[in-house]
């Protein structure tokens, strides 16, 4: 297991299958860089300068996007990881 | 459903029809850069360092004006989103 | 009509007349990039790290001097508007 | 007249005789680029992450010496002045 | 012994084995640059603006995963070690 | 007489003369760039963000050490000074 | 004696010798360039935006590890220093 330090969030890679407008489903490797994830683990979260700690607005569960190009690629017991601060998610998949 | 992270906005691109002098509409690729986008999810703000989060100042409906190639662009479920920081956001048009 | 967000003013572009040695009038296209304008609409201003918001220094109706190359041109309604952060207006001709 | 935002300090250049060790004055044109100049407009000051304003270190009347290249050239009614930050200011000629 | 500063960690780089799919054990040599390490040593933790210290998120014995190309690499008694700033840190393995 | 703003000094330099190994006396002209002054004239010190300010840690007649081309130089009547800030000050020769 | 400002600390570097897998000696030119050192004084340390000063955390009489490229270094009285601030120190040799 992987527990993250600070503001940082351990996600797996999703990819994500697109269909184009005649319904084609295009693989994962037809498309661009993925950027979405599914949050396997959460941080405690950033120090404020008040000695506060911020609580990440993400959760073990969420499906996120991410900046492209960001985070930390990790391998782990065979698997891969990408460890990102909360600033690199833009969003909750809801 | 897209949910912003933090001071985050997410919106749909505008095309603003724009007429000419003499009044010929001109479509949306013969003209500049869309940057107006109308705003469909809005993050829960900031965290300021006394622990206080700042609401964001633009509300879902909002049509508002961004700075030129800001933002992250995102799709999902078919549709293209831009994702921006507040700051980003340079007016409302009211 | 535009409402500029957090520190952020828009303003009218004014060109401005002025006139050599010898009194002849130099129109606005013969001289160096205009850095005045007049303010049309002013943000609530920026907030502070204790969450206190501080009044934009100007207010609409005033004319202003601005630092070259700074704000974004936004077009709207026909008109154009330049929107500016506060920090790139130097002073108010009073 | 022109009323400078924040920590901003409207000056006219002031053109320094200097004369060489034999007793030559060189006017201004044969020498290095001006920086002195004569305070004629002082900001309100900027203002402190607790809200507070600090009055700026110099006043109307003052001499000083400003860090070369900085500064906004203004023109306003046929005169012309510079607006610097009060960091740019290094000292006052007492 | 090395008593680090601040919010930095000593760490000694571990050799992670990895197996191929086939199952063939790659020694370090053939691998990227290590990223794992086992903490030999923690700081007191950075101090925050109100004057408070933040204890170090790692404690000695924990392996943790660190961003490449980070740290300042040491030599101490013959052996060789990696001091890390806290922000270095990725995650803990657990 | 020169006042400095805010945690400024002005210092006159002061040259150096070094001996070497065997007693030669080196002119100025023949060493490095002289990093060493005597403090004339002491700025207020610079203002914290709680609105407090911070007395500068040198007086005047203390002879100091400053890092390599830093400062600004300026000319006042016939001599010549450099005005430092509190930061480019790295020691005092006690 | 030399009275470092703010957070800073003088040190004397110290050639530390190393010996090869073998157990000849090398001497100090050659190995890389030292980042070893003694401290012999040490500034007040550095004040927080509440004012409060922060202790440097190293003492004098300590031996030091620092970043490569780091400090100032200062010639006083036929010695060698190095001028270094807190940050660019990395461990003390316990």
């Amino acid at each position: 297991m992987l527990k993250p330090l600070g503001d940082r969030v351990v996600i797996e890679l999703v990819e994500s299958e697109e269909k184009t407008a005649s319904g084609i489903v295009l693989p994962g490797t037809a498309q661009e860089k993925p950027q979405e994830g599914k949050v396997v683990a959460v941080g405690a979260g950033r120090v404020l300068d008040n000695g506060e700690r911020v609580a990440v607005e993400v959760s073990v569960g969420d499906r996120i996007i991410f900046s492209k190009y960001s985070g930390t690629e990790v391998k782990h017991e065979g698997a891969e990881f990408l460890v990102l601060r909360e600033s690199d998610i833009v969003a909750i998949i809801g």
